[in-house]
């Protein structure tokens, strides 16, 4: 894949709806959606459709069976992997996003494996929030957010 | 009220997920939520707190039976508005947000009324797209994208 575009990979999501709905986004922004399986929910279900709305289909959609699988097949350079977590000293504001990097999301209940950030710390960027109560927020708000942000420059922003 | 915050203000939300997942953001950004009756659901279902999680209860919320009731009691002025609709000139990374801007969305089937938007053009700004196929994000993906757009000088980005 040599398109300089930015790339949503969704880890092992739980939540169709979720799926759905950043498929939406990543639809608008012309951005790839890759999904690394498995799905806590059919890729069929009406949920992701009803979310994505009658976007769902035109989604530009790639699916990996494992981690390791995707990471063979892409081979993305170290730095052009982006980790979204709730911990980690730098925020989604930091990075000087690469064109073609690969914005990375864990599912909804388990964030993303350890295995995956091991020896990642410096590819690891929180949302900043203020209220200590809030662990996180909603998976699909949380990735659009961090899509506005990587894509600024390239919407004029 | 004079605390110096970002307040959201959804006018008659139509989805409960929605205003659910909105004010988990709120909360987690300390930002008041206002919302615009009438909803296209009731305020204590439980979609709403599903989507806020344990959340919702924490939320600062503030309602008004109507437009006008919300700014003849706020009293808001004029350059403190931000409204975001899918048109306009400008776009979400235009604004020097006022801390204490409202935040304005309309709801998700119909957006805002053309009588709140009369003689508003200049504060009109959208979320930029580059797909022409899709017309609107999720609202509550929409709302959680500004937010971290207009609070980004406080969170240190």
């Amino acid at each position: 894949m040599s398109d300089s575009r930015l790339k949503i990979v969704l880890v092992t999501p739980d939540i169709p709806y979720n799926t759905g709905a950043i498929g939406r986004t990543c639809l608008a922004l012309n951005l790839e959606l890759i999904l690394i399986k498995p799905y806590g929910f059919s890729i069929e279900e009406k949920a992701v459709r009803r979310a994505g709305m009658d976007y769902w289909k035109h989604v530009d959609l790639t699916e990996f069976d494992t981690w390791e699988d995707f990471i063979e097949t892409r081979n993305p350079p170290r730095d052009s992997l982006y980790f979204f977590e709730e911990y980690g000293d730098k925020t989604i504001y930091d990075p000087e996003y690469d064109p073609n990097g690969y914005l990375v999301f864990g599912c909804e209940t388990k964030g993303l494996p350890r295995t995956i950030l091991d020896g990642m710390d410096d590819r690891v960027f929180k949302l900043p929030m203020i209220n200590p109560r809030v662990r996180s927020l909603n998976l699909a708000n949380t990735a659009t957010a961090v899509m506005y942000q990587a894509m600024r420059k390239q919407l004029g922003g």
